[in-house]
């Protein structure tokens, strides 16, 4: 079994208001040191025995035709073998 | 600058009702090779140039008393240049 872990993102000149609260509610902890905080998805797949090169072409159809708005959001994808 | 790189989700054993969507939605497109699909959390920290393992350690603090909710979620971090 492999699995293909995806990192969906917020672009960097999109809002990110949920990040913004998570900042201040670490500062208010008193974690002063963080500079910035974005907050995304994260979606692990379980594939059977495809090579790698496969899965990581099938889940970039999948962020093109549903898991990813490209108008926001940019992904990057790993595959790591369970 | 540094960024820590947080991956939360949930433990194997808690049911992931979004998960479960999403890959039901992935098979109605055609998707039928994943096995599973889980939905997690991806936060991006900004960090000035501390030590990695200092970055981790606060990190850590913050997922215990913050971000992660420790019955039902995991974590892991890792902490890159930027």
């Amino acid at each position: 079994m492999k699995s293909a872990r995806l990192y969906i993102s917020l672009k960097p000149d999109i809002l990110d208001p949920q990040g913004k609260t998570v900042h201040h509610a670490l500062e208010t902890l008193g974690f002063d040191a963080v500079a910035s905080c974005r907050v995304g998805k994260y979606i692990e797949l379980a594939f059977p025995d495809l090579p790698t090169e496969e899965i990581t072409r099938r889940v970039g159809e999948m962020c093109e035709r549903l898991l990813v708005n490209p108008v926001m959001e940019t992904w990057r994808v790993e595959v790591v073998e369970e």
